[in-house]
C-alpha cells in the first residue's frame, strides 16, 4: 500500500490526494507496532513487544487521579502550559539535576504525552528543508516528526557492539564523532538526543554527550534530548542530563514522560524543559495542535513527583525493573545468545543472527518486503509463543540491514509474566545454529 | 513581539531561528486566550470569556473513568485508533444519524480532543500551497492548523444580520453562494465548516448544507465538518450531517468531542468519523503526532455514550443549556442591546458598537494595535466585573474590523452564576449612547 486513497476508490479523477509528506518514509505502510499487535498474534502469545506495562501505575497515584476527577476545574481545560502544580512540581523535580531555579511560567511546557511535546518542537523550528540529525537505530515516530514538518532526517550511526566482545553492554554501542560531524550542514537545524536509549538501553556517558554538545554549540544547533526513562538507569550508572552542560541551556529542551515514570504510557502527559526562547514558539505551536494535556491525570502526574520526594517510589521502581532485567537476560544467557545487557530504559536487543528458522515457513502477506528480523520476530511469537519487536524498523530504509540481526524485547512486565517467557525461550534452543 | 527568539537573545548569530510557518497569522503575538484569561483579569470577575464549564462532569461518567483507573490495561496506550469500547459506541451513536452501518476498524477515530483530531486532517490532506476555505468568523485554530501544515486560508464571510432585523438569531448570519463558488481556485482542497458554529451559534440548515456540498462535489473538496456542539441545538431545531447527505460521505469527516458532550473539556477526547481513505491517512498522521488519546477518559467516554442512550442525559442536558442561555440573553434584552439568539453551541455574540467607554480610559499594552471588541472586552471585564471575549480575533486580519462590533460570551456556566453575571451587566447601561 503506498497510498490508502488511491487504492480504495476506483474513479481517479474523484480521489482526495494525500499530502506528499506522507508519501516519504514509509508513513502510509503498515507500522511495526500494528503488524506485532495483539491482534495479528497468537492469543497466548506473551507480548514483549510493545513498550507498555502489564501492571497498573501506583495505587496512591491513581488515588490522585481519582480526586482530579472529583472537582471541577481538573476536569476541565488546562492553561495550554499545563496546570501550575504540575509545573511546580517539575520545577522542583528538575531544578537542582540541572541547577536551576526553573521559570514555571516560561520554562515548563506539559504536553500530551512526551510524542506531542517532541512533535511540536518540530513544528515550531523545523524549516522545510533543515535537516535534523538522528542516531540510527531511532526511536521510530522521529522520522515522521522531521519529515511531516518539511525536514529532512540524517542519520547517524550507532555503531553496534565489536563481534570480538564477548558479553557486550548497551555501553558498547557507539558513535564516531567525526562522523557526526560529518553529517552536519548548513543546513542542520536540530539533533535528537536519546538517552537513556530506545531501543539500545545505551545511557550516554558524560564524554559522548560533551563532545556532542561542542558540536551544537560550533554550529549553532538546537538539541532536542529524549530522556523518557531517565528514572530508569541502572547499576548506579550516572544519567547526564545534556541541558546541565556548561553552554548548553540555551539550545536544548530536555523531555520527559509522566508514563514512563510511573508506569501509565496511556496517560498521555509528558513535559519539555528549556529556555523561554525555545519553549515560547513550541507553546505556540502545541496551544494549535492539542490545545493542552488532560487536566486530571496533569494534577495526578503532579501528585506522583510530590510524594515520590519522600517516599523513594523512583528507587524501588529501579530495583524492580533491574529484577526484570535480570530474568530476561539470564534466558538469554542460558540460550546462549547474545545480547547487549541495557544500562537504562526497559528494553533488550537480541542479537538473532544465529536463530535459523525452518526453510518451508510460512510468513503473512505483510511481512513482504521486511526485514530478516520481521521473520525472526514472526516465526517466534508463533512458534515459541513469545513477541518481540524487529529492529530494522528503527533505521532507515538504507541502513535497514544493520537492524535485521536485532530483535527488541521490552521488559516492562511483572516477574510472573516474565519468568513465564523466560522458561518459553528455551525452545528456540533448537532453531540456533 | 514577532518573533520570541530574536528578542531574548542579543546575539542574533547566535539565535535559533523559528520555522517561518509560525511567523504566518499571528502565531506568536498573544493570543485573546491568554489576553483574557483569569491571570489577567480582576480576581472577582466573572469570566464568560473561556468556552468552558464551572460546573463538573456527571458523576456516572466520572465513575466510570475512576473503574478505568481501577483496572491495568486502560491505563496504559490504547490502539491509535482507540479503545475498541469507544469505537462500538461511537458506532451506535452515529450509525443511525448516518444511516450508516460503521466500520470500528476504519470509519471512527479516536483523538486527543477534536482540536488534535483536526489538525492531523490538515497534515494528512494539505500540501503546501493548498488552500482551505474557512467561514468567518471561525474558532481561531482553524487557522493555524492551515498555515502550519503549508496551506493557505481563504475566506469566505458569514454576513451579520442585517440591522434592520430586530431581534436577530444565529440563523441571520448567511453565506452568499457565489461568494463560496468565487473562493474556489484550482488549488482549493478543503472547506471547514462548522455547525452548531462558534462564535455565532448558527446551525446551517439543510439548504445550506446542501449547496455546500454541491460545491464539494463539483470541485472535487474534502469536507471537514466541526460539529463539536452538535448536542447542543436547541427549540426543536434540527442538526443536520453534511455527511449523511447524498454523495457525501466518500467526502467528509465529521468531528465530535467528548469534552462539549459531557462537559468534560479537560478529558481531551474527541473523534473523526468518515470513510477509510480519509481516516487511514488521518490515522497516519495522528499516530506520529500524539500516538493515542488517554485511555481512561477514552473508556469514561464509552460508558458515558453507552448510558445516554438510556438516561436522557443529552435531552436534560440541551433543557438545561436553553434555560441558561435565557437568562443571559435576558440580561442583554433588558439592556436594549442587539445580540444574535443562537440557535445552537453555547456562545451568544452581543453587538457592542453602542457600548461608549470613557475617553480617558487606560488599557494595558497586550491591546496595542488590537480591536476595538478588545478594549470594549477589557474595559468590561475591568468595569462591570464580566469578562467576554472579543471577536475581531475570530476573522483574518483584512476582515477584522466586521469582528470589533461583537464579543462572545460563554453560557456553559450554572445558573446562579449567570444570574449573578446577568445583574452586573445592567450596570453597562450608563455606557450606552
Ligand atoms: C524514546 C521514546 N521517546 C518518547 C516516547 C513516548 O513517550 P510518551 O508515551 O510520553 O509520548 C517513547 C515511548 O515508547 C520512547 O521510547
Ligand atoms: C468549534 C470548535 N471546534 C473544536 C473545539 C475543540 O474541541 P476539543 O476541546 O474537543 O478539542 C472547540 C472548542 O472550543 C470549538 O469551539
Amino acid at each position: 500500500m503506498s497510498c490508502a486513497l488511491e487504492n480504495t476508490s476506483p474513479d481517479r479523477k474523484k480521489t482526495i490526494a494525500v499530502s506528499s509528506r506522507l508519501k516519504e518514509g514509509r508513513a502510509l505502510v503498515e507500522d511495526v507496532w500494528s503488524i506485532f499487535g495483539a491482534a495479528n498474534l497468537p492469543t497466548d502469545c506473551i507480548s514483549l513487544g510493545q513498550g507498555y506495562m502489564n501492571f497498573a501505575p501506583p495505587k496512591w497515584i491513581t488515588d490522585a487521579a481519582k480526586e482530579a476527577l472529583d472537582k471541577i476545574a481538573t476536569n476541565h481545560y488546562s492553561p495550554p502550559r499545563g496546570l501550575l502544580r504540575l509545573r511546580e512540581a517539575l520545577k522542583q523535580h528538575y531544578g537542582s539535576q540541572l541547577n536551576r531555579d526553573l521559570d514555571v511560567k516560561s520554562e515548563i511546557l506539559v504536553t500530551s504525552g512526551a510524542d506531542q511535546g517532541q512533535y511540536s518542537v518540530c513544528t515550531a523550528f523545523v524549516e522545510p528543508g533543515d535537516e535534523v540529525i538522528l542516531f540510527e537505530p531511532f526511536f521510530d515516530p522521529y522520522l515522521r516528526w522531521v519529515t511531516f514538518n518539511g525536514g529532512k532526517a540524517v542519520f547517524v550511526a550507532l555503531h553496534p557492539p565489536a563481534d570480538t566482545i564477548e558479553k557486550p553492554s548497551s555501553h558498547d554501542w557507539t558513535i564516531d564523532l567525526e562522523e557526526l560531524r560529518a553529517a552536519i550542514t548548513p543546513r542542520t537545524k536540530m539533533i535528537i538526543v536519546n538517552t537513556p536509549h530506545n531501543p539500545v538501553g545505551k545511557v550516554f556517558t558524560k564524554d559522548e554527550l560533551i563532545a556532542i554538545a561542542a558540536l551544537a554549540e560550533q554550529f549553532n544547533l538546537l538539541v532536542m534530548s529524549d530522556e523518557v526513562y531517565d528514572c530508569l538507569v541502572f547499576d548506579g550508572k550516572e544519567h547526564v542530563r545534556i541541558a546541565s552542560l556548561p553552554g548548553m541551556w540555551d539550545r536544548t529542551v530536555t523531555v520527559g514522560s509522566a508514563g514512563k515514570s510511573f508506569a501509565a504510557t496511556g496517560w498521555r502527559v509528558g513535559w519539555l524543559i528549556g529556555p523561554k526562547h525555545i519553549l515560547q514558539p513550541t507553546l505556540s505551536a502545541s496551544t494549535r495542535i492539542v490545545f493542552c494535556a488532560n487536566s486530571p491525570l496533569q494534577e495526578a502526574a503532579a501528585a506522583g513527583l510530590e510524594l515520590a520526594r519522600t517516599n523513594l517510589f523512583f528507587e524501588t521502581q529501579r530495583q524492580e525493573y533491574t529484577e526484570r532485567r535480570a530474568v530476561l537476560c539470564e534466558a538469554f544467557d542460558r540460550l546462549g545468545l547474545k545480547y547487549s545487557l541495557p544500562e537504562g530504559s526497559y528494553f533488550v536487543l537480541l542479537d538473532v543472527s544465529r536463530v535459523q528458522m525452518p526453510e518451508n515457513y510460512s510468513f503473512p502477506d505483510s511481512l513482504i518486503g521486511r526485514g530478516r528480523d520481521f521473520r525472526v520476530g514472526w516465526f517466534m511469537a508463533n512458534t515459541i509463543g513469545v513477541s518481540a519487536l524487529p529492529i530494522s524498523e528503527f533505521y532507515s530504509e538504507e541502513h535497514a540491514k544493520i537492524g535485521e540481526a536485532f530483535i527488541r524485547f521490552a521488559f516492562c512486565k511483572d516477574l510472573d509474566l516474565l519468568r513465564n517467557a523466560a522458561e518459553r525461550l528455551q525452545n528456540l534452543r533448537k532453531y540456533i545454529r
